[in-house]
């Protein structure tokens, strides 16, 4: 028998995964992984540590380099090319090879596409100038280390005010660097926290020294010699500044897809089944490109995040390989969570936010509330709890939990009991653990479900 | 209308949650609290607090004085008085007047019995020794107290290793006092813990100085006048000490009941329904002293719980109060839960551990894996992780989670699924949080479930 051809389109977390777990289903395939970057298989979400300069040698955010991943697996591994199209008739793939910029055609039984997503620049905030990043590839956090490394940054400004510029914040500050975020309208997360809470982590970020400011950024000030000087905003300020960070948000890496007529489904990514196989025979797709299945609304969304990529690329690569044996691998429906810790704070949420949820079509009501993560006569840190439901059912829906500490464990709790169908009495009836020195005697999450029993009534 | 009469026997934690809750439910009624304390209304479990001496001041355990709690909710508390008798017939109790020494009779429409339990003591460790201490109630933590703040305790010998044995194990350490812990069979809170894990905080207790041993106190030596000199055990060994804490276990006080004729169930409690009615009309119990539904098994359990404590009084208080108007308030199945912090380690545990569990004919698989509360890079913390299943349904039956962080509430959260029904499988799949500094990309509770899995096949 034939050896099977695997290609698999996208190398940084889900693409490798797809690698791993195809040659785990059939030891004789020939796979492929084509990476258009010169990295393979690394940590995008730790970037940060090493922008900070908490980790210096950016090797230890590679799980495998590319030769490492050849020898684990028994995959050829193709960095510095990029698939320019896909032939889904004759199950081909075109191949540009950046070192010769030759265009070659590489046959394929099966295709797994994991392309995820690029950051957006807005046309305005386009330039040359080496003081000017983006973070979204190993290579452009290895850029921003060398221009920190190279001259001393006083001030630095944040353009958007997602995770990803919440993170580098944190970055910076780590280096005696001041910062400047320019969050729209003054939100800060505003995808994932409703405006009550944004308030509070905006409160806290300045009380810590950043300065949050509810401007958008029109245009960068660049020196003839390209290094920047300012950031320029709606507002008519001009900040000057010596670095500048864009992160402005992402745009799906979707167009080899759609040229080749995979359909796209209604939350933008690719539309596939529990199998994660695309319209078209013979083509998988996983990782941040994908349409998932929400839990709480039944819709689909997007759902970029790092265990998602994974696991969609573990499924992937195993129905990608399977051939037929055994039962095909499947995804779950998902429940959208992410946190991240900026000036000792945790910030975390999942399932929806009252804002986003509205925009959906759900029915929503919520309760914040104020508690500790202690008892009051032990060493405790403050606990902010937003608690979003749905009257009529009284099904939790999402929570979003910030403080100095438990916020994140806290929201895996309710993120449990979002994928259980679980009630706000549900949550209220929680056998919670009670020790002094570990957990208040009704811990928050109680309290939150409490409160919002008796709103409902 | 006549006031109804409500008498409420116990006054630690159940017994004025029910009296609270039986004023907001009938501003009428004549609402009594018998305590044969001197104290009422306080936090038990931060009694180790203030012998370790980090709360000074014991009022700062108390939530209401007698008098405050009497004035608050319009409630007689009679404390040094204690229910001798139960005469459900003529609907009355006994009470004796400690002050008087009088034996008086008082009439109740509904009773409410929150009698909880006492410190055992083998006979052969009974003594007058003021060196020699329980700590069961808040009378017993100040004799504590009055003794270490009476002279230099070198080394202490703690008789016992359950809860309240570890956490003054954490009070006196605090204290710069050298402990010695009599564990039977050199096991660990040996209900909640299997063995491994019990070995493992064993090594932690050792490594931090406190000397574990696999031993029976069988006598103390006292001075003539009354000083404590050694505790003796089965092994022949003298322990010199100048303080003991006898830890050894509680019985439930449930002898006025019994007596009355209060039937008792299999587990040793009260025979209650979920509205808290005892087998006799007009008599509710709460608290330590009834039985409860096990979630996992159905089976009757004790569960002797802050948390249970303030529930199951509410409930009772409410429908002792409610002569049948609006709905009756309901207790659902529990799921026991506890935690410790000593040394610096989280010890946290919920449902069966697989000892427990097969005792109560429980089918049971076990895995117990090492991982991080973080990143590798980021600071972090170990985490050790033992899961109990059920092979054949691969329901979660329990968890025991031991670590620097990130213990308790991941217990939470498998509390949340044992209530659900959830599987190992529904474990893995749980969509956790990522964020470097917060959580590793994979949660150790994921990985926990994933060997499982692979056990399981």
């Amino acid at each position: 028998m034939k050896a099977k051809k695997i290609v698999i389109v996208g190398g940084v977390a889900s693409g490798p995964a797809a690698a791993a777990e195809a040659r785990r289903t059939d030891e004789n395939a020939t796979i492929t992984l084509i990476e258009k970057g010169p990295d393979i298989s690394y940590s995008a979400c730790e970037m940060p540590l090493l922008i900070s300069g908490e980790v210096e040698d950016d090797s230890r955010l590679v799980r495998h380099s590319p030769q490492a991943f050849s020898e684990k697996y028994g995959v050829e591994v193709l960095t510095h090319h990029e698939v320019e199209s896909i032939d889904p008739e004759r199950r081909k793939v075109s191949v540009r090879d950046f070192s010769t910029q030759n265009l070659n055609e590489l046959p394929y039984d099966t295709l797994v596409v994991a392309t995820g997503s690029a950051a957006t620049i807005p046309e305005a905030l386009t330039t040359q100038s080496k003081d000017v990043h983006l973070i979204r590839s190993l290579e452009d956090s290895r850029s921003m280390v060398t221009t920190l490394n190279s001259k001393t940054v006083h001030h630095a400004v944040i353009v958007g005010a997602g995770y990803v510029g919440l993170d580098i914040v944190e970055s910076l500050l780590r280096r005696d660097i001041r910062v400047t975020m320019l969050a729209s309208e003054g939100r800060i997360l505003s995808n994932s926290l409703d405006a009550g809470i944004s308030k509070e982590v905006v409160r806290h970020l300045e009380s810590q020294g950043v300065n949050v400011r509810a401007e958008r950024a029109t245009r960068l000030d660049v020196a003839p010699d390209g290094a920047l000087r300012a950031v320029e905003t709606d507002a008519g300020e001009k900040i000057g500044c010596s670095l500048a960070l864009i992160a402005t948000g992402t745009r799906l890496l979707n167009s080899i897809g759609t040229a080749a007529g995979l359909k796209i489904g209604p939350g933008g990514g690719y539309q596939v089944d529990d199998q994660l196989r695309t319209s078209i025979p013979n083509i998988w797709a996983c990782g941040d490109c994908i349409d998932r299945e929400d839990v709480v609304t039944g819709q689909s969304i997007l759902a970029p995040l790092a265990l998602n990529a994974f696991r969609t690329g573990r499924v992937a690569g195993r129905n990608a390989a399977r051939s037929g044996k055994g039962r095909p691998a499947s995804v779950r429906p998902v429940v959208k969570v992410a946190a991240v810790s900026v000036c000792g704070l945790e910030i975390a949420h999942t399932g929806w936010s009252e804002e986003e949820g509205r925009k959906k079509g759900l029915n929503t009501t919520s309760v914040t509330i104020r508690h500790r993560s202690a008892s009051s006569l032990s060493p405790h840190k403050a606990l902010l709890v937003h608690l979003v439901a749905e009257p009529g059912t009284r099904r939790i829906l999402g929570a979003q939990i910030v403080g100095e500490e438990g916020a994140a464990q806290r929201v895996n709790l309710i993120t449990a009991m979002i994928r259980s169908g679980g009630t706000v009495d549900d949550l209220y009836e929680l056998d919670f653990l009670y020790a002094p020195r570990l957990a208040p005697a009704h811990d928050a999450l109680m309290i939150a479900a409490r409160t919002m029993q008796k709103n409902l009534g």
